[in-house]
């Protein structure tokens, strides 16, 4: 076989193919960039969503994250352990749990978040800020089709 | 937390979290519409590299597709078991051995590829066809980054 790039097959047409490869490397390079600060990708995705105050359940963060509801508290036990999230009663409804940030969480998020824009520029250093933000719109397109 | 699409969050820019969200529901997707015909869509990218005489050995599958080596060796010989491969020596260096379809697994193939293209079209039915061009552009662009 030929260099990956050049390689003539039907699979670099296949949206789903392109995007399953295309995410592998992405989240790989997320990793990496994470490790020091002791975070993956998911981790990171739900420190993300708790420290932005959105109050999440697990099931809100396994729906948005697309993780199996097991994924996801394996990930919040983790954080809880490290004190960087705390489990607490959804005052809307006593009987869920919240998901909510404690000060260490909020303070690693933002370091995290920063060590993750480096290494996504590094990544994507070929794609100027304006095809950035095009690439953005269709990713969510994708990511979250319209019902 | 409110419903999904509209949730404003850092995550809605970021690119690593909408390929990996976007790619989860194209590979559920493929999913669906692939297992009346026994296959994933992991062995049926695999499928499709050997339908078309790439003649790659199982490390090329692996680099390709980004899995695991030992995730190929699983779904081949899944795959061969089912008589849908071969493996076969590598006429161009004898220890290598390179991964060849059957005459079944073509004629699986052919039938799979017309599945997957239309449960594609059924997911991605708001997209014309000149924006799904430009889509899979994109997408190869971040799937296969010039290096």
């Amino acid at each position: 076989m030929g260099s990956l790039g050049d390689t003539e097959t039907a699979l670099s047409d296949d949206i789903s193919f392109l995007l399953a490869r295309a995410s592998a490397l992405s989240v790989a390079a997320a990793n990496a960039a994470l490790a020091p600060h002791g975070l993956r990708a998911r981790s990171y995705s739900v420190l993300t969503m708790v420290t932005e105050d959105l109050r999440p359940s697990q099931k809100d963060l396994a729906e948005f994250l697309r993780l199996d509801p097991s994924q996801v508290v394996a990930i919040v036990d983790e954080l809880e352990k490290r004190g960087l999230v705390e489990r607490a009663p959804d005052p809307a409804d006593r009987r869920t749990k919240i998901i909510v940030a404690t000060a260490a969480g909020k303070h690693l998020w933002a370091v995290a978040a920063d060590a993750v824009r480096s290494a996504e520029h590094e990544t994507h250093a070929a794609i100027s800020p304006g095809e950035r933000t095009r690439i953005a719109e269709i990713l969510r397109g994708l990511a979250f089709p319209t019902e």
